[in-house]
């Protein structure tokens, strides 16, 4: 793992460009202010195109370095400067051509897309995962968020050092995936888009339903595939704040353990 | 409306114990630290039994006095000190019997347990709002938490004063409901046990679907019928905060609407 560039933003969160073998990332860490190192680490998944996803990142890696986490992404196969991957991109074709048509889309399509991805992406993961867990700086435990669903499923029965996932049920479900949610065991906070026209949401609530885990919940939202409304991406954060956050919070926002009920 | 009882909590809350003609309640209000008075008002539903449910309602009273809200709760028909309803009882000895045969519960059942309670409880709700709006501490606006998913709805749809709902989907729902649940327009937060035996899960996310409103948001967590995790009760705290708090939160908990993204 190689830093590229280093820089501090406003509110102190420091952003530092790194690369790993050929895979681009970012590595934002908190500042001094709202840091006691080493700090627990949030895995930010994404659709691929780190550029392009950057205003998002960076504000949900604001968000986390304010409640004391390290947040990092790295590049997707096939986005952003890595290399094409025309089997992928084939398929991302076939899919617009299946939705286009206004059909619906053929699971030979879903799994064409999406499990090769999770095939390459999860070992990718897990060896950038090894290399930030190596810095002084971070210390774990780990949570995963959002990102293509069937990666943070993987992730999730494979890495045990992920205590905790958020996952955004957006996305196509192949079938290997709902079985290998059975076996996830992990806390899973699951925000789903009720009104998602490109999401199938009898698939999400299926996949839902299989997790394993004995602590998971659905927080189903309007507003379309983007329109996550702010608050839920709040409850996301208490999430993990709820999961990651070592000691006991003294100060901050216990709000969501001391309740009475 | 006519107060019978007074003592102040330990956190200063004030509780007050009152009839409406023929129909007991309890209100509370915030203590003078967290008030500045008129307040919004909670109104708390629940499933009959005013003593019965006191540590549930009381523990509900303390978390929205703490923001700031008063809350009260009247006694349902048929229930606590009021007069034995026998068609009521005698739909409730009819589900139960359903129930425990384990087969689905026929619509008949549940149009007969739930609508004549709907037509009861709704007016004799909306003049004890009446008569709490008198109240010169109290001021609105007004929410609805909680209690028979049926009530809410009519609640929702026939009463104006109501600008936010919080309903539990966790009881029967006839057909008619499902129907009006189309003209509610206010916003909605929805929690849902997903593992509660004694709910039907898909005619809980059919209501989901249904809601007119365009703000709702559906909350789904493990834990059986009485099982809703703390957070969920804070999460639907929150909903309240931001639905129910007139002047912008200079202090407190904004999290819910300082998020960038």
């Amino acid at each position: 793992m190689r830093f590229t560039s280093e820089r501090r933003l406003d509110d102190g969160v420091l952003e530092r460009e790194f690369t790993l073998g050929e895979i681009p990332g970012i590595l934002w860490t908190p500042g001094p202010a709202s840091a006691s190192a080493p700090v627990p680490l949030i895995l930010l998944g994404h659709q691929g195109g780190l550029k392009r996803m950057y205003p998002r990142l960076v504000a949900r890696a604001r968000h986390s370095a304010a409640e004391g986490f390290a947040s990092a992404a790295i590049e997707m196969p096939g986005s952003g400067d890595r290399p094409r991957w025309a089997d992928a991109e084939q398929a991302r074709a076939d899919l617009r051509r299946a939705l286009d048509a206004g059909g619906p889309v053929g699971e030979e399509i879903i799994d064409r897309l999406i499990l090769p991805l999770v095939d390459k992406v999860v070992p990718e993961t897990r060896a950038a995962l090894d290399a930030l867990l190596a810095l002084p700086e971070i210390g774990g435990p780990v949570g995963y968020s959002g990102g293509v669903i069937a990666i943070g499923v993987r992730l999730a029965v494979v890495e045990p050092r992920i205590l905790a996932a958020g996952l955004f049920a957006g996305s196509f479900v192949p079938r290997a995936t709902l079985e290998e949610a059975r076996k996830v065991t992990i806390p899973l906070h699951v925000l789903l888009q009720w009104d998602d026209e490109e999401n199938d949401r009898q698939a999400a609530l299926n996949l839902f339903d299989a997790f394993g885990s004995k602590e998971k919940s659905l927080h189903a939202n309007m507003g379309g595939h983007t329109g996550v409304p702010p608050w839920a991406g709040d409850a996301a954060g208490r999430f993990f704040v709820r999961h990651l956050r070592r000691p006991p919070a003294t100060s901050g926002q216990p709000a969501d353990t001391d309740s009475g009920r």
